[in-house]
């Protein structure tokens, strides 16, 4: 495995063609696009990284998967009267399909998802409490606590998240939410803004690639067939519009974030995380996905066949 | 496994509430929805039935992964220059999408795809031929001669078949189309009337469940790697906007068709064909789908984890 | 006003830009854009023409008035249950709204709506018979026997019909047609291909500008009432997403087709014909739509005010 | 006329089908449903009310024509970077339009619009100087001093603006906004909130209806051509996706507010406003409508013909 890793690593550093780093949050148009990390967990608790695995990114919308996890774990099977559970054959930032559905969205990864989920965990609560519990449930399941939020992301993003806030206002405007709005962006772009490095990140994915139990700390995060449904969820809906391009080529589960991080979980086998700052045009990690495609390609792990 | 597929029938027959019989086309209408099959095909060539496994019925749009395999044979990677690979987020009738984008149907298992898909594979020859060469390769995959059309079925469709020849003409106005829309929706609605039970489906399925290659015959119907490839697409829009409940809770590659079919792969490990009349509201197999539920319940089959 | 309409002329002849002559009908695209004519008829009979205002061109969508007018006249307020009378947002051919409406077109004068019209006026007969009660009409409108459908352009518009087509299919799935599609298909393609020149046209519009009597041969069309109406929905949807555009700047009833006609109706004062092949973006005359515009500066005709 | 005004004032009393009070603004709902007002303004100068024409009430949309009015002085022909003027199809409300067309409103009366206007006329200057600049005008229009802002009415809308503030923040997140959304939003709240009665409504509009020029002051508002376009976009935009069937039904260039008021114009010869406060379920008065179709049967004065 440790072979495979740095084989794929030293192929992505071949690359002429990185893709551009993303500009609409000011903070993450400076980072720098050559980079690369590759970390692969394994449910027996082995860990095989290359490239810059200890680097801090922003984890940006693969945060949406953890804050669907606390979720439902709080609401239960109610999380579905906030959001649907289909693809949306549309960007991630779409508002066409929120008024033809009536302020529901299609899932918990778009963006109008993931904010309606931070309305459902804050519940009347603090953000500033909110935020301390997902920080802890991160840092639990990365085994690690020393992960934080970049505040600076977090005010880049307060300030040029116009169409975030056009997202709440809407669905706030069908009565839907519990919590202000100024709340519930507060804590959404507070989460986005967490940052990891692919170590943490794969750590954290462990779970979903181990019927529910994080190996590394023995402890049941979800039932088994939530796991599995957080799967479903992710290969389905994880890549926005791009997500059967990212079935179709790479063929597991996984959420990518703009900052250019990818969680792929191949279930029974292992949790993966990639990182490299340049997206293709939908707006997903250029070389994080070719490097997926290659560790599927060399260890089979595909869940659609060998 | 004998005993899984005899209980499942068993829970089947007890249920009460079947869905309701596609009214759309007269012909399917007088099905007695009281029927209910499956078959799984394992690769080692065992086979496990039970209900009317026997019975014939149309199988509709699962035709489609078919038609998609032979025009993935005849022109490769081209195909994908005919069709998208995304879920739709729509209806399996939605001529919105089409609009938006300019003629070209988001993926093969939609009904503008399929159209687009039977318009590659006729390619200038007559009707007649492109469905001799459709019902020979039925043939060779289900590996039994007596599979025909059901041309009463098709006639019905023809002359209620308003909807996809709106579809059809739609994509022709762009110059998409190689042949005459009358030659299309002919070979089209054929081939969707060709009549399986449940038995000559698993089968016709295994190559997908077995890398590319049908273990009845040894033949390689496509490499591993298309096998992979079709099977992402049917989990991804195999079930039109209830693809993604359709992952969530069964959690296999599957498509469903309006005659009550469902054709599901379980990679690695089995080709199931379930039938029962009745529909859900989006038009995919009531009992179907929770009898595949019950399976990969008992089998720990899904994709996504056990 | 025969100064008026010579200064026109003139004008218009020393346009360098004429716009570009439709070439999705075959037909069509063979015409010379360096031809421009203009008919003003006043209530008293007299007709101010300039150009070449006796060379026949293809009325297409003009005729959609004269077919909604028979239309109010065999079905009276029942029109309205076929097609609405709000302007559409959208492009002449665009199907998404009928989708989101379930087959219903927003207004008589989109191509979806002159369709349901032409399946209207058939009511059972058959087109031959339905045309020919057209043309009477329109012979006994313009006063003028000679008027017929030019075959040729009815047969181009038959083969490349595609976009109509699958328009036609779609309200049919919706159980919304008395007749079949081809039957309407074949009413709607050949009235749209009669061919008639500025002179019968503006005369054939008198009644719009006269409170619903041609004061040539002093026969009441239409009540004053719905005289107004028909002259509300030109002003409403005449040119498609043009009609703001077109109302904004000349101020008039109006209804183009693609053949580059226009006609125009000053309320209590002149029935205006004018045609220029070349068109704009939108598929409008281009010159023709100038040609108003300077009209309507020199005569103060502009309903919004002098 | 005062007879007319007097019979329609009657005939609204005796109605009983009075349309439903805006229910989505709190401090709207309270007022009582049973009140009607009419006053038509000459451009000689005589006016003839009847009902409660002193009564005052929220102008709302009504308004926008006059920030319209404002903006084309300031702005000229650059308005039309801002906003289009075609009519959209849609309710007052809807986002779908602004996704489609990259955050640039179909025209200056839907919502979005007159949001954007109330950024193009803000231009850097605190909200309060711009409101105190459109009451001025306001005032200055009506020929009344006594023109104010109802502040309960403000606040209640910027408490309950969910809407409004997500398609101010869609339109802000295409860079399209010179000032803050926040203020943008007050000032938009506020001159909605504008109280007048019938009387200074029609004073204010008859500028509208005498070629730009105030005939209470000999003052000219804006040039002739400029005030039919106003009219023009009355006509065609100024109640929504109901602005067909006005023009059908009353045929004057109008604009409604949510408030239950109308303004029309009749070129050349009288600005007329009603108030009623039951909608229909557009969000147009009720009677008011009804009261402007009868007055427009009694005076021959629709801008289609008598």
């Amino acid at each position: 495995m440790q072979q495979i890793v740095d084989d794929i690593a030293a192929q992505m550093a071949s690359k002429s063609d990185k893709g551009a780093v993303a500009s609409y949050i000011p903070q993450l148009a400076c980072v720098d696009p050559n980079q690369f990390a590759i970390s692969v967990a394994l449910p027996d608790g082995s860990l095989y990284s290359a490239g810059c695995s200890e680097t801090l990114f922003s984890i940006q919308s693969i945060s949406k998967v953890f804050t669907l996890t606390l979720a439902l774990g709080k609401l239960g099977e109610r999380v579905w009267t906030r959001v649907g559970r289909e693809p949306s054959g549309d960007p991630f930032n779409s508002i066409v399909q929120l008024e033809h559905e009536h302020g529901k969205p299609r899932n918990p990864f778009v963006n109008a998802g993931a904010i309606a989920i931070a309305d459902a965990i804050l519940h009347g609560h603090q953000p500033k409490e909110t935020l301390a519990e997902i920080l802890r449930f991160m840092r639990f399941m990365a085994n690690d606590e020393s992960i934080t939020i970049d505040e600076k992301v977090a005010r880049s993003e307060l300030e040029t998240g116009d169409r975030n806030a056009s997202l709440a206002h809407f669905m706030a405007s069908f009565g839907h939410f519990e919590n202000s709005v100024d709340a519930v962006l507060g804590t959404y772009f507070h989460h986005c803004s967490i940052a990891m490095n692919t170590i943490q990140l794969a750590t954290s994915g462990l779970f979903l690639a181990n019927d529910g139990i994080n190996p590394t700390t023995g402890y049941r995060v979800v039932s088994s067939n939530r796991a599995k449904r957080i799967n479903s969820l992710m290969l389905m809906c994880g890549h926005y519009d791009g997500s059967g391009e990212f079935a179709f080529r790479v063929g597991l589960p996984g959420k990518s974030g703009v900052g250019g991080g990818i969680l792929a979980v191949a279930p029974g086998k292992a949790s993966i995380a990639v990182w490299s700052p340049g997206l293709d045009p939908i707006g997903n990690s250029k070389l994080g996905t070719q490097a997926l495609e290659l560790l599927v390609k060399r260890t089979g792990w595909s869940v659609f066949g060998k």
